[in-house]
C-alpha cells in the first residue's frame, strides 16, 4: 500500500521500518543524497542503485527557476526527467528562499523574492509550492515552511505561526491521494514548548509523515540532540520521522538512537567537491602529502569493497589534484555509499537489538582518528 | 603473439586488422580516447569497457610533470593506477613541450623547457622519453619527436632530421622487448619529398609500428588529405599505422579510406566540455533553445540505443546550462561512444566491402546537416 509506514524493529527509542512509495519500498533508517538540479551531482542514476540508495532528494526552489516544473512534467515528471526510478521526495522551496535569495516581502500570504540566478522577481506560497511539487511528481512532497534562525525566540515565535498556517494551507490545497505523500514539518527552533506546540498543531492535520525542520541552521551539536530529544517523543509512532538537512556520520547515529527514519543532506558530494572523503577511521582530505604513495583504496574495510574500485588512494589524490572531473565522482560515489551504508549498518544493529553498541564502536574510530 | 598485427581484410587501400599486445587484442581501425592525467576526462575505466574501447592513449608529458613516472611505476604502472586494464598507448612528450611550454633551449640533444604547471625547468631527450614511457609501461610507446608547423619547408626540414636522429636514439634506447612496442614517427609536414624521405628512414629502424605526425595542426583538410595519399603507399603492409591527433568524423573516413590503422583525439571529451554532441545527423549545440523540450535522445539510431541510457535531449540541456558534472560526463560518453561506433562501422564495412558505399552515406548525413 503506498506509503503504508511498517515499523520492523525498535532498539530503544531507535526503529528500523519500510515505507512504501509509488516507486518502491524505502528501508528506513534512510538517508537521501541530495539531487539539487535533478541530478545528484557528478552521480549517475545508475550509481545511485549500485550504491543502494532507496531515496533521492530533488530541490522545488532550483527546478522551479530552471528548467521550470511545466517542462518537468511535459518530459513525463521527475522519475523519467532524471532517469531515477526509485523514490524522489522534493523539499518545499521554503529553506532556499529564505536562505539564497533576496527577499522582498514576506507576509502570511506567502513570500516574494529575487532568483539567484538572474534576478527576476518570483513569489512563493504555499498553494504555488503544492502545484509545483504535484508538477514535479515526487512521490514525497514538503509542506511549505518558514526555516528560522533556531535560537532567536520572536523570530522562531512568528516562523512557527506562519509555518503552521501554511500546512494548513498545503493539506487544503493538496490532492492527498494514493500518488504522492504530503509531510508536514515541524518548527520551533531549539525550544521546547513552541516544539511541543509545533508537533501538536502538524499532527493534527494528520499527514502522512512528519518532519523535524530548523535543525543543523545555527545550534550546536548539544543543542541539536537536546532538541530532538524533547521533540522525538511528541511525534507518532505509526509514520516516518525525517530530520532535514542532516548528514554528519555522528550526527546520523544520535538522530537514528533518539528515533528519525529519514535523512537528507549534500554533505557527501559537497564535500568531494573539496576532495573531501569519509572512511570509517574518519573524514581525510585526499589532498593531504601523506596519501602520495598510498596504495590501498580510500576504504580499507572488508566490507567496503565492493564500493572502492580497487582505485588507490594515490590515484585519487592525484585526481584531485590534477582537478579531474573523475576525483569528483570518484569522491562523491565514497561519500554518499558510506552513509548509506553507515546508516543501513545501523538499521541491521537495531533489528538485531545492538544499536548503542554499533553507534559506540563506530564514534569512537570515526571521531577518534578525525583530522 | 604480442604486437603481432594481423590484416584479416582490405578493401581499396583500406584495411580491417588486428594488433596484438600484452593487454588485449585492438581491432583496427581503432579510435583511442584520450586519458592527458592518467584519466579519459570524466569517464570511469569501466565506461570505457562498455564503450568497446580497446586501447587508450595517455600523456607522457604530464604524467612526467604529475604525478610523475616514479609514482606511477610505484603504484603498479599505468593500467593499475587508472585501473585500465586494456591496451594503453603513451606518446612521446615531444608534441606538448612543443605546443605546451615556453621552450628555453632546443638542440640535437633534446630539449629544455618550462613545466606549465610550475615554471620549474626541466629537459627531455630521447632517452629520457624512453625511460619515461618505460615507467609507466604502457603497452605501445612513442619515439620523441619534433612536430612542426606543417607547411614552413625550412623548419620542416630541420624537424625532420632531428626526428630521424632522435628516432634511432630511442631504439637504441628502448629494450624492444615482447613488453612494451615502439613505434615510430614519420614527418615531414605537407612536403611529399620529406614525407617519402622520413617514411624510408624511419622504416629502417624496423620498429612494430609507424605513425604519420604533424598533421592536424593548421593545414587545411584537403592538405591532410593529400599527405596521407603520397604518404600511405610508402609505408610497409605489414606494421600498423597511426595518425596522431586526428578525431573529427569525417576526416576518420578519408584516413581509413586511404589505409589508416589506429587514431587517437581529445575531441570527444573537449567538445563535450563545450556542450557539443556528435550525432550521426552532425555535431549539435546541446545548449541551443531548439533543444528544450525534446524528448528524444541525443541519438535517434535504434543502433546507438545501448548508449543513449534513454536520457532525453531536454534533460542534457538542463545539465549543460546548469552547468552539471552529470552532464559533461553524459555527453562525453556519447561522443566517445559515436567516434568508436562509427570506426567500427568502417571496419566492418571494410571486412563485407563496402566501405565505399559507408562512407558516402555517412557523410552525406553527417555533413550535410552539420551546424
Ligand atoms: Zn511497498
Ligand atoms: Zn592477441
Amino acid at each position: 500500500m503506498a506509503f503504508e509506514f511498517e515499523l520492523i524493529a525498535t532498539d530503544g527509542r531507535a526503529r528500523a521500518g519500510i515505507l512504501h512509495t509509488p516507486h518502491g519500498d524505502i528501508p528506513t533508517p534512510c538517508f537521501a543524497p541530495v539531487g539539487t538540479q535533478a541530478t545528484v551531482k557528478a552521480v549517475p542514476p545508475r550509481d545511485l542503485t549500485e550504491l543502494n540508495a532507496s531515496l533521492v532528494l530533488a530541490n522545488t526552489y532550483h527546478l522551479h527557476l530552471r528548467p521550470g516544473e511545466d517542462l518537468v512534467q511535459q518530459m513525463g515528471g521527475l522519475h523519467e526527467f532524471m532517469q531515477w526510478n526509485g523514490p524522489i521526495l522534493t523539499d518545499s522551496g521554503g529553506f532556499q528562499v529564505f536562505s539564497l535569495t533576496q527577499i522582498n516581502k514576506i507576509d502570511d500570504e506567502g513570500v516574494t523574492f529575487r532568483s539567484h540566478i538572474d534576478g527576476s522577481q518570483r513569489r512563493l506560497t504555499p498553494e504555488s509550492s503544492m502545484a509545483i511539487q504535484q508538477a514535479l511528481g515526487a512521490d514525497i512532497i514538503m509542506a511549505f515552511d518558514q526555516c528560522p534562525p533556531p535560537k532567536d525566540r520572536e523570530t522562531v515565535e512568528k516562523a512557527v505561526a506562519r509555518t503552521h498556517n501554511w500546512a494548513a494551507r498545503c493539506r487544503e490545497a493538496h490532492p492527498y491521494d494514493d500518488k504522492q505523500a504530503l509531510f508536514g514539518i515541524v518548527q520551533g527552533g531549539i525550544f521546547q514548548d513552541l516544539r511541543a506546540q509545533s508537533a501538536e498543531f502538524i499532527q493534527s492535520l494528520d499527514l502522512k509523515g512528519y518532519a523535524i525542520g530548523g535543525l543543523a541552521v545555527g545550534e550546536s551539536k548539544a543543542e541539536q540532540y537536546e532538541t530532538l530529544d524533547f521533540t522525538l517523543p511528541l511525534m507518532p509512532n505509526n509514520r516516518p520521522r525525517y530530520l532535514m538537512g542532516v548528514g554528519d556520520p555522528d550526527d546520523l547515529c544520535e538522530a537514528i538512537t533518539r528515533g528519525i527514519d529519514i535523512f537528507d543532506c549534500v554533505i557527501p558530494t559537497r564535500l568531494a567537491r573539496h576532495g573531501a572523503a569519509f572512511t570509517f577511521d574518519g573524514r581525510i582530505n585526499m589532498k593531504n602529502a601523506r596519501f602520495k604513495d598510498d596504495p590501498n583504496p580510500l576504504i580499507l574495510d572488508e566490507a567496503f569493497k565492493s564500493y572502492s574500485q580497487n582505485f588507490s588512494r594515490a590515484y585519487l589524490r592525484h585526481l584531485m589534484i590534477a582537478k579531474e572531473l573523475l576525483g569528483y565522482y570518484l569522491l562523491s560515489l565514497n561519500n554518499i555509499a558510506f552513509l548509506i551504508t553507515h546508516v543501513q549498518n545501523m538499521r541491521q544493529a537495531i533489528i538485531e537489538g545492538r544499536l548503542a553498541e554499533y553507534t559506540q564502536t563506530f564514534l569512537q574510530r570515526y571521531l577518534g582518528r578525525s583530522q
